[in-house]
């Protein structure tokens, strides 16, 4: 397969400059029609998705990679649905914030606008290529879409829906490139592009996003990786920090938003530890436990150092009693990762304290830590989550896909 | 001189843990020392400015840098005052917005936040140690300062009367760092601090930004440069497009802000133009001049292709005749710097049209370019201008210098 990369991505560049300017309307049509595309197609993308599957075996991917590259009628429409609502959701761009009037007579506003082009470094799920073009025309932006080799003929048969639904809606169909050769050369060519790519956003492993962080030349969003710790205050309701324990690390366990650290202040670990241990024994997790809570734990590993900075994404937890609350804040600011914090407490201060003290991207009194998405904190879907503080910090909506202009209106001011 | 960055940058972070939870009291108690401590040392400031002086002088420095670097106990005095500003400013840290309850029951705000450490790298302005200095300070935010080699003397004489204004007020010196050497090799080292440095910002020519942009780990905050344009619509009112060209053009010169190109349109050139060339040549600026509107001025150089990308940052300007309004956007899409851009006109469509159209970081109708700057547009100081649309487009007041996260209030709440 012949093409330019760098060509791909100004044709996306001249593309956005038209999509910037088009109304709600019109981008809601388009976003319709590539849900209705993609029902009405159904055929041909599992068809495609089946090619890729069956590469995938011939290659020996593991079940897991199996399981997300696999496309159902189900799950086909569980993405155009997903599509659907986010074209039910308000459009940001368009609208003035602070418009004051300044000393001088002038006046001064900031207008919402799209970033730009946005480039989209992904692994195996075909329907990021769908989720990430939906965000991305939504906010005004033009995209480009560089998925894993081993969703390729999914991702070309998903870009036919997204290419139709753009012409029938008479805008360029370079507003969303899908790249049609994943080879690294092509990527690493990418990276350099930022004249005509405004912003990368990798999604995948911490491999990747360190590849991509280290050698871009476009800013990049980070999302290394999410070590959510649930603090146990001495003030602590035991019951609720037992269920707030339970869900953040039983309900689901491979995901960024699972806590992955117990920190027990030790007033409370005597009393605390050993219903702890009877739950998680229940659900057979595995616990990696400090010198003064060890002997809580039937079958417990000693934690090392290591442990506190493991994103375990399994039945897996690491527990250390600490000695106050003072103690528990330099835990976190040693081994954070800038995810998701909480505190279990019922006093007022401590959970004032560390509301205000921890600087993580979402930081909780007495809720899970799986609250800790897009669509739970009422951004609707979500791109991804920032864990580095530029730009966007935490999970990121259709609004971080935006910026604000200086917007100055005078009648023939000018400056003394 | 022996010392390590990356351990400096690292005792930056730790002390930025510490200012991060401090009360706007003692930061602008911090900031009215450092503004008495200028006027106390005005003596020592002087003798260290006056041995950079003298350095400069053997090295041959330009006047524009001599200028630049000269302090004088008005000056001096200017720079403190400029600090009891910033202190007088509202503090953005630790302000909730937009608290909703969520349908689970949490209830969900973002709490606007320091970003962590900053790195300036500056050239010979010793005055940007302090404006630099306090702007971090009061957003909370460590700060590792690379000032120039030509100001050394003159910044670490300026560095004293912070580090004696941060101890006086228990605080840890190391919340502000002056590299004490200003080697090339040092500079490359902190540009790679990831760990402990969240966003670079340089300010210097387009050589020093271009090169801290492309070599960077860190995010960088971009101001290429500002090429400046003024388009007069066929239905502008020409005695107020004439007072725009005038006072953009012409009130300075050597700033960011000054007009750099005038679009005419061709249906109002034969009585525009003969104005605006009366104005230029009285106050003596080369015209370099399309084919279109050269007949208007005397000795005026014919137009290349370069001179629609040219920051002239003096008594020049590059003039065209436009086809149509669509023709002027066109112009701006090619050649717009991202800086400011300016609408006269009198037709309510146009001028809406161009301040949705234009996604420069600044646009106006019918106001002065030379009114994109931070403090009139109501942000007070500024501490750069930024011309990439990540993290913060246009100039950048405190609020720049801060991020948001998000907080989440429950009692006991876990996700279904």
């Amino acid at each position: 397969m012949s093409f330019s990369i760098k060509e791909m991505a100004k044709k996306a560049r001249i593309a956005s400059r038209q999509l910037a300017k088009v109304t709600s309307q019109k981008k809601n049509a388009v976003l319709h029609s590539i849900a209705d595309n993609m029902e009405q197609q159904t055929p041909q993308i599992l068809k495609a998705n089946e090619k890729d599957l069956e590469n995938g075996q011939q290659n020996g991917l593991s079940d897991a990679m199996m399981d997300r590259l696999k496309l159902t009628e189900s799950s086909i429409r569980d993405i155009a649905n997903a599509v659907r609502d986010i074209a039910a959701q308000a459009d940001p761009v368009g609208s003035i914030s602070n418009i004051h009037r300044e000393e001088s007579g002038i006046e001064v506003g900031k207008m919402r606008i799209p970033l730009g082009v946005i480039a989209m470094i992904y692994e195996s799920r075909p329907n990021v290529t769908i989720d990430a073009a939906a965000l991305c025309l939504k906010a005004g932006n033009g995209v480009v879409l560089r998925g894993g080799k081993e969703a390729l003929h999914s991702n070309l048969a998903l870009a036919e829906c997204i290419y139709t639904a753009l012409e029938s809606n008479d805008l360029d169909r370079n507003c969303v490139v899908v790249v049609p050769d994943p080879d690294r050369a092509i990527m690493n060519e990418l990276m350099t592009l930022n004249e005509d790519i405004d912003l990368i956003i990798p999604r995948g492993g911490e491999g990747l996003i360190r590849f991509v962080s280290e050698n871009s030349r476009i800013p990049v969003i980070q999302h290394y990786k999410g070590v959510c710790h649930l603090y146990v205050d001495d003030k602590a309701d035991e019951a609720k920090a037992l269920s707030l324990l339970q869900n953040g690390k039983t309900q689901r366990t491979g995901v960024c938003n699972a806590l992955e650290t117990l920190l027990v202040h030790k007033d409370i670990a005597a009393s605390f530890l050993p219903m702890a241990a009877a739950m998680l024994a229940e659900h057979k997790v595995k616990v990696h436990a400090c010198e003064n809570s060890i002997g809580y734990f039937d079958g417990a590993i000693p934690a090392t150092e290591e442990d506190w900075d493991e994103e375990y994404l399994a039945l897996e937890i690491a527990v250390r009693v600490v000695d106050s609350f003072d103690h528990a804040i330099e835990h976190l600011e040693a081994y954070s990762s800038g995810h998701t914090e909480v505190i279990a407490t019922q006093d007022y201060s401590n959970a004032q304290k560390f509301i205000r003290s921890v600087n993580s991207a979402v930081v909780m009194a007495n809720a899970s830590s799986r609250f800790s998405d897009g669509g739970q904190l009422g951004l609707g879907a979500e791109i991804g989550i920032s864990t580095s503080k530029l730009h966007a910090y935490g999970p990121m909506g259709v609004e971080s896909l935006t910026t604000e202009k200086f917007v100055v209106l005078g009648d023939g001011h000018i400056r003394q």
